[in-house]
């Protein structure tokens, strides 16, 4: 295990930015004191591309390739047109550092504002692919704003990646107690992309017997998320499946304030990079209202994947705690922040 | 007002036999006396399919155009491939018929067990497009079964299909209370099908200034179904995402056994479509188990589309006071028909 972590920080819009100030706060807390840890602030996103009109050069993209890993707040602002930081940063980063598993897990932790609050069985972990499918960006438009507008999109799918998770999300399940794994697309209208991930799924499956296995259309999916979640163990998906069935999962459980997650590169040719689900929340931006705990448990996902279990697990224990405390009292986001450090360090 | 309805009956598989049956009962228990109803059922399907190899042969498709419209149960059985009859038959006809509005109203009924119960604002309509999007048909794949192999789904979109739609959702909102529209998109991610579907949204606004308008990626709706639905009034989305987020608005609200849609064309060049939004439930068919309530209440929806208002809102009356009487007894899926063809006609 390596006794120093040098990690990039990209704070990036709106809440971004003090989300993260917590989530570098418990890290620096919960880390042992012979474990040194340098972090590098990149800034990107809205105010550097209104200044330059830059999103991500490419010798920032070098630069970042150079830490073990990095911790993002938030990319997205109303001032800058839809699109441009979330392709060309945002998405940039986990095509380029080829993050190819999007791990969401989701539980529902005690005492938590979910409609499904008092059902305790509520765990499980989203294997979201992260390099391919509607994401890719392959698309494009023929006589743009005119009435005889054209405009199509892509969805690439190959057995290459698809396979590479699939196998991700079958050892992520036997590692369970459950050991279920859930496959959720489309294959009954997307048939080419939905049969290919499917032919994978059972072929990879059969290298694990003790997994038990299921498939679910996305639609039918986001039905048993609300009336049933206790259902799923891991479920694997494409990229822009994922994409919709995470943000449900952080709405049926403690919200989207909890929900983490981590792009994660695991062949360690790329550094993975660790950043909350939810967004850069302009209207609250500024304010001290953001809820850190997502970043904070992201900052967990960062620590397990670096090979600091213990100290992955003393955060999500410290956050447990917090929640089953919280009164309904508003705390801000240092607040929170502060709460989860001491709890960390005590 | 027509005072006759020739009717076309796709009853298709699993429990679409048996719900089906239900709708027609009622259906034929609203009708005043002097409107003549005919109907004619056409055997598509799983069997068909097992027996002939065929989905929709062209001649029936012929036929089906002639009649005022369509009543179908659902479409799809595990005994055949994924994929077959949604796309040779479901998906063909509202390919084939034009069928661009893909109506889809969610409303929170009392007494039902949805996990937002209790919260009687909910009452929203989605108008999902029905003809372009990643449901064209549009992809393939190479070397199909290799490690080589590559699958894509093109999603295409069009001035032309957007605009329809998007102009319809106007008019649906404008002529409602609230006067709010929603678009459902993904334009952060999804660029150049997003910015078309954004800017003609704009630009038809324009031409509606009593309507208050929305914008929210997909993923960031599907939690708003679940914290907020009462923000909801009418909603425009493209067609996977109109799939998706309609089986969420059952969840949140009745149950996907009270979901009814309309697959419309509003020329009135082809006749439109009907169907409950639950699938074939292959689990419980026969059993007479099902609720028939969607379907019935996609009659009422068939009978508004052909004019006969007032005998569409007696059979929402009566399923609305059905479901406040409903006391968790279970009942047969002929028992819910029963009663509620003996309230429309009572
Ligand atoms: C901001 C956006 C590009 C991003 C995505 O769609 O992946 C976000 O929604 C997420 O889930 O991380
Ligand atoms: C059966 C399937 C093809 C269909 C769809 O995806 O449109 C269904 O889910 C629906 O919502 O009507």
């Amino acid at each position: 295990m390596s006794r120093s972590i040098d990690l990039a920080v990209i704070p990036g819009d709106g809440i971004g930015q003090e989300v993260v100030a917590q989530g570098l706060k418990v890290l620096s807390a919960v880390l042992p004191q012979d474990v040194k840890l340098e972090t590098r602030k990149y800034d990107l996103g809205a105010r550097r591309w209104h200044a330059t009109g830059e999103t991500l050069p490419d010798a920032e993209l070098e630069s970042l390739k150079g830490h073990d890993a990095i911790l993002l707040g938030a990319i997205g602002d109303p001032s800058v047109p839809s699109g441009v930081l979330e392709r060309g940063l945002l998405l940039k980063l986990r095509f380029a550092f080829d993050h190819f598993i999007n791990l969401r897990p989701s539980k529902l932790f005690p005492n938590t504002a979910s409609p499904l609050a008092g059902r305790p069985d509520i765990d499980f972990v989203v294997v979201r692919e992260g390099t391919e499918g509607p994401y890719v960006g392959n698309g494009g438009s023929l006589r743009t704003g005119t009435p005889a507008e054209v405009a199509t999109e892509v969805s690439l799918n190959t057995a290459y990646g698809v396979e590479r998770v699939v196998r991700d999300a079958y050892e992520r399940a036997q590692a369970r107690p459950r050991k279920k794994l859930t496959l959720v697309h489309k294959n009954n209208v997307l048939v080419h992309a939905g049969h290919l991930w499917k032919r994978i799924f059972d072929a990879v499956g059969q290298e694990y017997p003790e997994v038990t296995t299921d498939y679910l259309h996305v639609d039918a999916a986001t039905i048993f998320f609300v009336t049933q979640p206790e259902r799923f163990d891991v479920i694997v998906t494409d990229n822009l499946f994922g994409d919709i069935l995470t943000d449900l999962a952080a709405a049926v459980t403690g919200g989207i304030g909890l929900a983490a997650s981590g792009n994660i590169n695991p062949t360690g040719e790329f550094p993975s990079m660790f950043e909350p689900v939810h967004g850069s929340a302009p209207d609250i931006a500024g304010q001290g209202k953001a809820d850190p705990t997502a970043t904070v448990l992201s900052v967990a996902l960062l620590l397990r994947h670096l090979g600091y279990a213990e100290e992955a697990a003393r955060i999500e224990e410290a956050v447990a705690a917090d929640l089953a405390e919280r009164d309904g009292t508003p705390r801000t986001t240092d607040a929170i922040g502060d709460a989860l450090a001491a709890r960390v360090s005590g």
